[in-house]
Parts: structure tokens; C-alpha cells; sequence
């Protein structure tokens, strides 16, 4: 064949799904591999279905790969590490082992030069008593390792005492848990660099992102009213962290905005070392989207064009799917990308994006599509 | 499952990939049908494999199909007719048998206000040889029906005798033929409209085509220095031949650009009832490209805008397939488009298209890229 090139995807998700979309036009074969043999990348690609302790499958998927990624950064490490024995796992399982860990993480931030909270690790309530205190209240507890989406953590309130500190202990498991200043923020942006296998780099502007329920809701690109030198500062380290973790493919970094003594910080809050929902506005407001970036990238393929092409908004639909037809009777100017996923609760099963000045106007036309999908769940 | 809408497609090569891409994420699955079990589309959807006239094959392509489309013209009516009784065919066997015979094509092309040569339609030697006397030389003779890419037909020179209408008469195979005054044009356009089954209508700009040995090689959006009355009047036009034709989805139209006594004319040479070569460069130069509108007409939603976002230019790639890094290295901005085929001489394996005038520097690398794949072949 002539598209001899395969790239394997650890993960069948809807990034899986949009990832293989991508490769298909530069000629890569895209085959995903998901403990769940309906996973929704297998309409468009070649879906291998197996555990993620499951070696043999875990071979047979590996075996002809030029290259493997991931889709989404729960795949135990180990796992990881078995399929870079046959194929190249980019990125490595060193951004991967960062990414799930949220001091490793935070340390990485703070190595690099980016604004951090103050943030310490507890693995004992003794720890966590005296890591509230140290650091002071209001404060934020989140387990080390498998929280997401606004799982995995608890606030503790100016005041709470002993008893709100031990219910907070068992309530996250009681594992290693991380310890954070709560910092009151303006908003949140994230940032996404691709980096090439031989250390070339491009960021897209950065997003303006609001979440609800811990869910990611909208992004806007870009992210407004931002300080040009403070963002550049920022994007300087996110490609120093890149470069310190040897990564290769899309990363997304997700900063508070944090205003004060009359000038605005960066904190960094949290990283994924795969393409992210807030990046989706891309397949159709950036030349290049980080789909097709991510893939170039771990594919050794020079990368393309981060630059937008007109300011976006994107707005997950969570909960029903629509059909197209409901959300561009809405609104018309939609570009709607649905995953083929079944409707559940809290379920992110699409996504639609809005594209320049007079797409943007059926912005709160498309809202009340998210809204209304939500409301119906099912 | 969401996504229950199926759309079949009777062919399964790159233009059924295509749509097959472009329909994924409005949330439609594409079944393709093709006489090769290993036709290119099969990598990005499902595929059943199977004759033409093979019934019991065909109905199981079609049985659960909201609604059935074709991507090359010359699929047998007979076929067309037959699927279209267990799921609705769009464009229907009337649009695909205009577009199969070039007497009723250019028929209905002059009924609608269509400029076109003057022709005549033979069926002996004799009537041949009457029809190049009374149409004059030079004139151009056509096979009827089958013809593609230059092939099926022959130029009768000024003071061609009865020994070479005679020669062309065998060469052509001796059925149904065209004859068609020869009128020297300056250039090719084509113009593709897409039509719901509402009747709404929309138009991409026309674009200019360079043809070699009877192929596509290049189309540039939009052709430059068209009076746009002209344009305005032939997508009138093609709106009312589309309307007769009771046309859903996307046509193509080609347009031989002639002056004369101090103004333009076009002159319709043929249509194609499909999405078409040089309509490509819709997907990265228009705001919705024209497999997504085929998509969007042919399963009821409401169509997109067709309009451009910056002039583009597409280069088809013919012969040796190359990969995605050698048109990248050649031409960074280079939108690229492989499609999973083989490399042969002559034949498509996949093009690319620079979008706005920075990416258009790089027209003649692109070029050169396409020039040595072709060079190569294999």
C-alpha cells in the first residue's frame, strides 16, 4: 500500500477519533486500541480491543506501528513502556508519569520558571493537618494521582477545623494527596505547544476556557485582553518543559490569570500530555489543528501553521447527542463535530465551533443547543 | 448508537473517502460500495465489496441506509434504479443519466440557457461523415457514453478526408457518437453548485482548470478575470438545469471560456452529478467544502457556506504516490491530501492545495513536487 505508514493510538476516544481524521489525508493509517470494543474512533479507523494489562494484545497492536501515542494520560505507565519495546511511544512515558502525577507535575512547572501555587505533598492526615497550616486557609486537597474532571478534590474553607480536615482525608482516599494555596482567580487560560521530534516548536494563542461542574464548557480564542509579555514569558517555559521532558506531540498547559499588585500572573494549574478539548476550536479557526500538529509531530513530519485564522469560540456538547441538523438550525455558521458516542449524563459526545466576527454572533444560539442537550441527557 | 444516520456511496475511491471524512463528524457513518475490496475509502469507513449487478450484494449495502449517493459517474443506472427501491438515491438515475450521455447532457444544457457548441448526435459512419460536414472543420467526436479523462475522443482537423472519418469512426468503437463544433477557447473553468432537497442552492466560486493529456493537474479559486455578469448568469443557469434535474448534492459544471466579438462566453462542455477534482481545494479554501455540502444535501441538512476563505490553488499529485514529508519539505504550507492508493502512471493518489497568498509562494514547488511524482510513476 501506498499509506504505509501506521500510527497507533493507545486510547479509541473522540481525540483517538479526531486524531485519526487527521492522519488519514497525510497518508497514516490510523489503528486505536481501547478495552472497549465500541469506542468510537472504530468508525473511522482500525480499532484493536483488549485491557491495558493485556500484553499479547497489546503486541499485536504494536506490531507494525511506525509509531504509538496516546489519547488520554490514565494508560498506566507500564503500559506505556511494553509498547515503546516494539514501537516508539511519543510522548514518552516520562510526560506521561509527569502528567499523572500532580506534584511531579507541579515541580516540573516550577523547575521551568512557570508561576506555581504554593503546594506541598501529604500522605498521612498528621501531613495534610500541618500542610493546611503551613500553607493557610483556604486551601485546595487533590489526590496525587486520577482525578479529572473536578474529581479528586476538596477545598477547605477558611476556618475549617480538625473534623472538615479529616473528612476531606477519607473523602480523597486517603492516599498521596496534594496540598495547594487557594488563590482566588480571574479566569483560566490554557496554552498548547507541539513540539517536533527534533525539537522544533510551535504554540497556538491561548484560550480562554469556563468550566462548570468541573467540566470543560467553552473556549474562546483567543483568550482576551491577555498581556503579550506575559503570555510570551509563558509560552518561553511551556517549551522549556517540553524540551526538559524530551516531549514529541501536543501538550496542553492550563494557567489561572491571577491579578494582582497591579500586574497579571500566570499560575500554572495542570498539564495533559495529549491534545486537549480546549485546543478543538483548531480543526476549524487554526491553518493547522493540534490534531494534525500532533500527529505530524510524532510521525517526524515538520510541524504546521499554529496561527488562528479568525478568532473562535467552541462549545462542548455534553449530555444528548444532537443531531447535526438540530445544532445548525440553531446555528447556521456552526462547523459541528459529533463523535458517534451514545447520550449519557455529563457525557462530552460533541463539540461545535464558531469561526469569525459574524459566526460568533449565533454564539448564544449554539449555548442554548449545549444547554438544551444537557437538559435532556439522554 | 448517536450516530444512526448510515449514508451509503456507491464507489469507494478517493472521492468516497472524502465525503466519508467530511460526513464523520456531522455524526453520519459512510458505507461505501465498490466492485475492489481493497478501494482506498475503506480505511476511514466501512466497506462492502461486490459486482455492480450483484443484487444480493447491493442490498445488503443498502439496507439501513438513510439515504444512498454515488462518487463516480458511470456506476449502471440499472444499479442506481435497483438500490434506489430499498433506500432513496440522491442525485437520482435521472442526474447520472444525463451525465452519462453527452447528447443528453449537452441537451439539457442548451434547454436551460446554457451556452454550448453546436453538436449533433451520429450513429453511422455515414451520419459521421454528413455531421462533420454541416457542423465543418475542425470538430471534435465523442463516444456518447464512458468517456473520462480524455480518452473516447478524436479531433477532425481542417481538411480531414473520409479516410480519417472513417479511422476515427473505428477508433471510437463505432456506437453513439457526439459530434461538437470546435471552437478555440482561451480556458477551462468549472463551476460546482450544491443543491438541497429543499431547493435552496449555493454556488462556489468558479475556478480555472489546467488540464494535461486529458487530465487535471491544477485548479485555481477563483479564475481570474471572469466578468461576473457572465458568472452570475451561467450559476443561474446551472441553478435551473439543477432544479429540472430535481438535483440534491453537489454538481459540476466545466465551462470552455471563449471570446468573441469583444466578449466572454462560456460554453458548457460537460457535468459530473458529483463532487469533483476541481472542487478540492473546498476543503481547506472554502468555509464548508464541497464533500461536507454533498454530505449536508444528499442527508436533508441545511446547506453551508460556500464561500472562499482566501484564494487557493490545488495541485493534483499523478503517479507515484509520495508521502505527506516530501510535499511538506517542498512546500511547508501545503495542505495535503494522500489517498491511500497505490502509485501508478496516470493515476490520482492525491493532491494538495495552498491557502492565500503567503502559501501561494510556494505554487511552484508544489509543482515541481507533482512534477516528479509523475516523472516516477511507480
Amino acid at each position: 500500500m501506498a499509506s504505509a505508514c501506521v500510527l497507533g493510538i493507545l486510547g479509541g476516544g473522540q481525540l483517538g477519533r479526531m486524531l485519526a481524521l487527521a492522519a488519514a489525508p497525510l497518508g497514516i493509517r490510523v489503528r486505536c486500541y481501547d478495552p472497549d470494543p465500541d469506542a468510537c474512533a472504530g468508525e473511522v479507523c482500525e480499532l484493536h480491543s483488549g485491557a491495558w494489562s493485556d500484553r499479547d494484545a497489546l503486541a499485536r497492536f504494536a506490531h507494525g506501528c511506525e509509531a504509538v501515542t496516546y489519547e488520554f494520560e490514565n494508560v498506566p505507565a507500564e503500559c506505556v513502556r511494553f509498547v515503546d519495546t516494539i514501537a516508539p511511544v511519543r510522548p514518552g512515558a516520562l510526560a506521561l508519569e509527569t502528567g499523572q502525577d500532580r506534584e511531579r507535575e507541579k515541580t516540573a512547572f516550577r523547575d521551568m520558571g512557570l508561576g506555581v501555587h504554593a503546594f506541598q505533598r501529604v500522605s498521612s492526615r498528621e501531613q495534610l493537618h500541618a500542610a493546611a497550616t503551613s500553607i493557610g486557609l483556604p486551601c485546595v486537597v487533590k489526590t496525587c494521582r486520577g482525578g479529572y474532571d473536578g474529581k479528586g478534590q476538596v477545598v477547605l474553607r477558611a476556618g475549617a477545623g480538625e473534623e472538615v480536615i479529616a473528612r476531606a482525608w477519607e473523602e480523597l482516599g486517603g492516599g498521596a494527596l496534594l496540598v495547594e494555596q487557594f488563590v482566588a482567580f480571574e479566569r483560566e487560560i490554557s496554552m498548547l505547544g507541539v513540539r517536533g521530534a527534533g525539537g522544533t516548536f510551535a504554540a497556538y494563542p491561548p484560550v480562554m476556557n469556563r468550566h462548570a461542574r468541573g467540566i470543560l464548557r467553552e473556549s474562546i480564542a483567543p483568550a482576551p485582553d491577555l498581556d503579550g509579555e506575559v503570555v510570551r514569558d509563558a509560552e518561553a517555559h511551556v517549551r522549556m518543559l517540553m524540551d526538559r521532558l524530551d516531549y514529541v506531540g501536543v501538550l496542553a498547559v492550563e494557567f489561572f490569570v491571577v491579578q494582582g499588585g497591579g500586574r497579571t500572573r500566570l499560575l500554572a494549574n495542570e498539564m495533559a500530555p495529549r491534545v486537549h478539548n480546549s485546543g478543538h476550536w483548531t480543526i476549524d479557526g487554526a491553518v493547522v489543528s493540534q490534531f494534525e500538529n500532533h500527529v505530524r509531530a510524532v510521525c517526524g513530519l515538520p510541524l504546521g501553521s499554529c496561527a488562528m485564522r479568525a478568532a473562535s469560540a467552541m462549545v462542548n456538547l455534553i449530555g444528548r447527542s444532537p443531531t447535526a441538523g438540530e445544532v445548525l438550525m440553531a446555528a447556521p455558521s456552526a462547523r459541528v463535530h459529533l463523535y458517534g458516542k451514545d447520550g449519557r449524563a455529563g457525557r462530552k459526545v460533541g463539540h461545535a465551533t464558531l469561526v469569525g466576527d459574524e459566526a460568533l454572533r449565533e454564539f448564544e444560539a449554539l449555548r442554548e443547543v449545549a444547554a438544551r442537550c444537557e437538559r435532556s441527557e439522554g
